[in-house]
């Protein structure tokens, strides 16, 4: 099969893993007291250029549901697009380990919460009105769940309509590193300093094996968050071999090279649709995404042909491209769809 | 330092961790649809001689308190030790996980709960008291966390008295492995045939790296575990990389040859202590775990000749034994012992 | 003032409130311990013409919440319509409550969900999709939200959609009287016999005073939801003053008559307007409840008249007609509209 | 006949259910924002000589498990007395609606915590210790589970160690009249002069019919609690027929008269025993109710004279005083008491 069906479908790095063995000499500390652990700190202060607080996880539904819960009371309100993976996709985590929290899912473009329909559904709300529970924060999925990028320009924006609320703004960033490799910026340029007070910190799709982590930017978070995460069974006694793993995903700019590899095979399958008026994306091609409007036969047929993808609708195909996702894998299915489509 | 603080400052074991490396290929379906895993199923249906369902999760808290969910109603009871590691160790996270549910602590000898005190316990909540909450399962912890081991004899008695009331029981198996070692016994003989329900399966403790599992004796209670275990972020996309290290973990009785390693190393300091009045033990050394009442002096000694072990209160002393901890360090360890305690 | 604010801002019915002051006599056991509790259940058994059980709460938000916990798993899923009270109105009851569980708005008209919307909704989640939680149960409110009633077709349908995937049918009946005064059939009828498993049955919008019940027509719901009521703080110690309301609340049709004297006044109140073309009602007057669409500038000509109401948007008022609201308070309020209309 | 089951059997005091009547008038803001909310509001703030808020709730239980909510995260400790209420007999509300907060009874003699074992317990878990949960709060209930009285020397001690760790203080005052009448002394030197963040009032087990209270002397707590006790459907949309209620219950201090009332009655019991060497307090009587060790056919006896009161344990019965209970039914009992005890 030519596998096009996920991100985390694929291999770690090969760094990654070597690491974790590297990782398995001495005795060390339980629960995160480890050297390791002290160094993946040091390391992402150095990254984000201020004073974090990154923590370890298992997954990424474990880093957005605890975040939410770091920022939002029990009866808070959390604004989330449509698309998001938090609505959609991880069996209501938020509102569980948010002890009831509600998700108000808000319009946008290709995945994207729009700044007006924010203020809308923000203004809906009036203060003081104690039967819909009390807005919280704002969920940003960077990059989107449609494979596009907030610029830093519309975080801005949905930060001050969140500030001047009182609420607090979390970044879903299981597609971080593909979303500043997109953005061309610094890691700090793309969180704290556009309004991020919370961020999960994806790496598993990108390379990572069993570890995803949260990075706090606001201090006042930090130990209510440690507890709920110990609570959450999310903090492995053998730490070392969590961080590690994070250690070598951030080392030589190990992640970004992954990001910029997936997203660029993913801009050259765009690039070989081009001009193919029967392909129609549903959303600009920003990271290592592709959502495809296709009819059914066609997509028979790719998997006939031997490609595998994910059918989200009918006539909707996602292709996703890994960090070691070929050229030869990406011009083999432009190729297919170029010959199914012109037939179709 | 000679290391006797716990079993989870350890190294894992070489095999666990080349086993990760060996699954880092080809690309593999996610969240548990990946080969790694069906083997895994395979495997464990195979070692426990039944039809069972495995679930690799990150800790040891989260399979105990999903575990517990899985069993009990959000206003259920669950009995367990008074020193049982979800009572005194977990940030309540099996109240949290359980929607609320209470545990109830019950009194019995050297970390075990008593029969007698469980019936009565039982016994003291009518049925159809609604001002109780409803009583629902009975956790048992194996080893216990005074590092004893309940006979088969003890669960099966123990199991009656829940059955009689229509309770489940929960194995928290932190140290099934070093329990199993103690018993001689087959893992279906230790668990599911005296009555266990669910069991979490630990590895971490036992030269595992980063998972442990859940193992489930009960088919009607799969289909609710595994959502809430999605819920809870303990359903890794890359499950292959957990579930190749639990493969390796029970390949060739790895785990059990663990077990048995730091069990005779604990029994050698026990039999090394033997005779010297002043050492008094907390409990019968059954596992890899030693309790010792020690004179505050006498742990400051040993703290300055460069051990290490944990207080567990102002004259008590625990000394763990990892699966490779080496004979050398557990006669210097009695060595010291001896001498601190002859002048105290 | 003219109060068209809402039927919670009414009196009682006197003669619920002289059934409290007759049950202050004697002793009697509590929490529903008491004679009284006991003739509202056998009244109910004859009222429902089925084995039903009664627990008298003290709100309706309890009793939607609460019943729909006991419906649903805390990882299930709650179809209802977007302009249910439980999904606009309630602070997220219903998830607090049901542990985490999560409702689905689905569209239709006038209030209601279109039955054609719901198959689709339900259908979107394949069973065994772990990633969303698992749909549970359809919650209806009945009279709408929008002042409508499902017809005893509607909810045939809608609990055949349900049933068909194993989902469980909540009624939030808060206007139940004025739904069963409109479709002029019997509580059985409207009920269990098309369908319903459990009621929250209103009192308090219909001249009750402190308190609404729960209707349980499925056996095997009662135990869990007798412990959750504790548990919730909604069983009276002294419960005979709830039940002796219900019980004076249904004695001589007292609960239907007052229904069918809102429900006469708006409808009055609409045929007052009818063949006034600026006078749009948003959907059809059912119950007791009209929903106008009006320029600013005319509700801000009623208030200065002294009519109270609520407005719901820029452009949208509720009228809410009590079961003691006057014709003569009618024929005002029809009077202002159509001066103010005609000049705007 | 003669009830001394419990205070919650009895009738309602009634000036309090005139007072409902009296209510019956005119229409009124729903959800609290009516006169009889805004007098009950501005009568605490006198009673208890300070800015108070005052949330009228359905029960004792809502009004323990919210206020503890109030006080405490959801990992947080709340220290109690084994005997407590909110330990043996809600349900667990405490734990579910603090969304998995822990209680931690603490040893004490007659009912109460003890300062020295409440300082030990605190102690034993050390600040930033992640593994336990984080201690939050303290609960007394006065008058306690056993009949007995906090003097205020007690409480401050009690405060004082709470304070130093930075623990809220609740008081479960579901008795909270007779330990007024006990203690001789302000509502306002009974609670927050000694350090009370938060009260249970209790109203129903002293003349009350369907409503308690929660009486906030901290302001911080006010805005969350509130929006919880919506979402706990504990807000009555005819708030007025509760504040009516609870604005009569302290009108001319018939709340307290009746509980002088209940505690004269206990007393004189108490002083018809006195010297009978067979009839054994478990515990001071110093309010309303009398613990006895009795001998099992002695309780039988009692019962075939037709004396109602709660068998705690095979020797141990609960004789509890109402505000009209006679001084001919206390003499009564004392007399078959002695004639009892003596043959027995």
């Amino acid at each position: 099969m030519i596998d096009f069906r996920s991100d985390n479908t694929g291999r770690a790095a090969p760094e990654i893993l070597e690491a974790l063995i590297r990782a398995n000499r001495g005795t060390a500390l339980g629960y995160g007291a480890d050297d390791w652990t002290a160094a993946l700190q040091h390391r992402f202060c150095e990254l984000f250029e201020t004073d974090v607080r990154v923590f370890p996880v298992a997954t990424g539904t474990a880093a957005n549901a605890l975040s939410l819960a770091a920022l939002s009371p029990s009866w808070g309100i959390v604004f989330c697009s449509e698309a998001a993976h938090i609505n959609t996709s991880e069996a209501n985590a938020a509102g569980f380990f948010g002890g009831g929290l509600k998700l108000a899912p808000v319009a946008g473009e290709h995945g994207r919460i729009g700044a007006e329909r924010l203020a809308q559904a923000v203004a809906a709300i009036a203060p003081g009105q104690l039967h819909r529970g009390q807005p919280a924060a704002v969920n940003l999925t960077q990059a989107s769940d449609l494979g596009t990028v907030y610029s830093l320009d519309e975080i801005r924006a949905l930060g001050e309509i969140a500030r001047a609320r009182g609420l607090k703004l979390h970044m879903d960033g299981a597609r971080f590193a593909n979303a500043l490799a997109r953005l061309g910026c610094r890691p700090a340029e793309a969180s704290w300093r556009v309004g991020i007070d919370i961020l999960s910190f994806g790496a598993t799709k990108n390379g990572g094996a069993l570890c995803d982590a949260i990075v706090v930017f606001k201090p006042e978070l930090v130990d209510s968050l440690a507890v709920q995460l110990r609570r959450a069974g999310q903090v492995w006694s053998k730490m070392r071999f969590a961080s590690a793993q994070l250690l070598a995903y951030v080392e030589d700019d190990l992640w970004l090279r992954m990001a910029r590899a997936s997203n660029a095979i993913a801009a050259r399958i765009a690039a070989g649709l081009a001009g193919l008026a029967a392909a129609q994306l549903v959303a600009p091609v920003e990271v290592n995404e592709i959502f495809l409007e296709l009819p059914s036969a066609v997509m028979d047929a790719l998997e006939a042909d031997g490609f595998g993808f994910y059918r989200r609708g009918p006539t909707l195909a996602r292709f996703v491209c890994r960090f070691d996702t070929t050229e030869a894998e990406a011009d083999a299915l432009v190729s297919a769809l170029r010959r199914h489509l012109k037939s179709a």
